[in-house]
């Protein structure tokens, strides 16, 4: 498993399934690139300039949207996950 | 539904109808884009350098003006939402 | 009415007829842009490091000139008001 | 008048008469262009992160040389002013 | 021995030996570039503005995932080593 | 004379005969353009963020080598200075 | 001699002799740019936002790995230094 460090997280990446509204299952190339996925590790979170450190807003489960392009993918086992900065988090899905 | 980070605000946008001065509403491809929208979420804030967090200046339904090409698209559910930060709203619109 | 976030201010523009020394009015594209104007609202101010609220330096009904080709144009009920910031605000006009 | 904000100098140009060694005076394209000027206006100046004003360096009436090209020209009944930032101006001449 | 100063880390990089499913060991050409490695030694951290030293996070002998393509190479005896920042550094891998 | 502001100072530069090893003095362009001076004037320092001045490093005197192209350039009764920040000096020349 | 200022150090640049495997020594050509060489000045130290001093990491003698095309080259009788900001050096060689 991956521990990441500073106010990084690490992201499996969901690949929704995508159909088109009249139900047909689209092909690798006509899929939009998902930036979604769910949160799998949390590092110990930014320092601040007095020395603190500042706990992360996220938790490992969390469903989340993430900047397109951001962090740094990384293979392990045959799983691709994405290490990225909390920044680089916009939002949590909650249902 | 999206509950955004730090100083981060869901924005739903409205495309107000266009009509010309002569009444004629406008086609897609003649109107401008609509830099207007309805807060949905608020995040926390930003945190300040001492560790506090900076209450947010907006509330959810805030109808606003943010600068165009700012924040990121997310849709959830067939609405098309745009992510941004506080820093990138420029005013409310009051009645 | 627009409400500026932070060290936001809005700001109406003021087209100044402009004409030759011997008296001819110019047309439009003769006209320099104006980067003067007047303020109509100001917000709340900036917010420093410690949490505390900077008190803006303008006021409502200040004339001002600005950084030509800053900030956003916002156009309400057909009048064309510019969001900017008060560091783009380079002085007052006095009389 | 023009009352200069933050840390913002007002300076009046000074194009000084150019003669070549043998003393011809020397046309408008053949000048080097000044940066040379007098400050005519000082602003209150820049603020602390602490909120406190740094008292500004200028006083009106220095005579002063500022980097080439910085700063913004403001035409005020005729007189060609430059508003830029203590920052931008280098040096006060003495005598 | 290489001992690095403030934040830096020297990264001893490992090489996995690339074999595809069916069991073909890959030469060079068809390999991608390894961000992996072994930390063989961590400076003494960065200098916070009050002046205190922040405890690396990064200790010798951790494997880690670093950013592709951060840090300079330097050669000592025949061995590749690389000179990056504890901020260049990813994640730790845990088995 | 030229009084420099914040972390400014003036230098006056020292162009050094420039001779070949078999000792003929260079021409004008087959010199290196120097980057040795001499300070003139210091202004009175940095600002820190609590207010506070920092007193300069530099004295008049100094004989200094600063950053190549760094700077500008005044010339004031036939003499060429260069005004620039305390940053951008290199290290005093002592013998 | 040179006297740094600030965070900075003046370094020789060893050239290390280089040698093929089978002995033969390279030409200047065919030789990899060094970036290594030895302390021999040290400037007072970085400024911290406080006003104090940050003791500088490294000694005079100490032999370093610096980042390539960093800092500035001054030649003083015969020899050529650079002159870089103690950021831009990475490790201390150690034996």
């Amino acid at each position: 498993m991956l521990r990441p460090l500073g106010n990084r997280v690490v992201i499996e990446k969901k690949e929704h399934e995508q159909t088109t509204k009249s139900g047909i299952v689209l092909t690798d190339s006509a899929k939009e690139k998902s930036n979604e996925g769910v949160i799998v590790a949390v590092g110990p979170g930014r320092t601040l300039d007095n020395g603190e450190r500042l706990k992360p807003e996220l938790n490992v489960g969390d469903r989340v949207v993430f900047q397109q392009y951001a962090g740094t993918e990384v293979k392990r086992d045959d799983t691709e996950y994405l290490v990225l900065t909390e920044d680089e988090v916009l939002a949590v899905i909650e249902d």
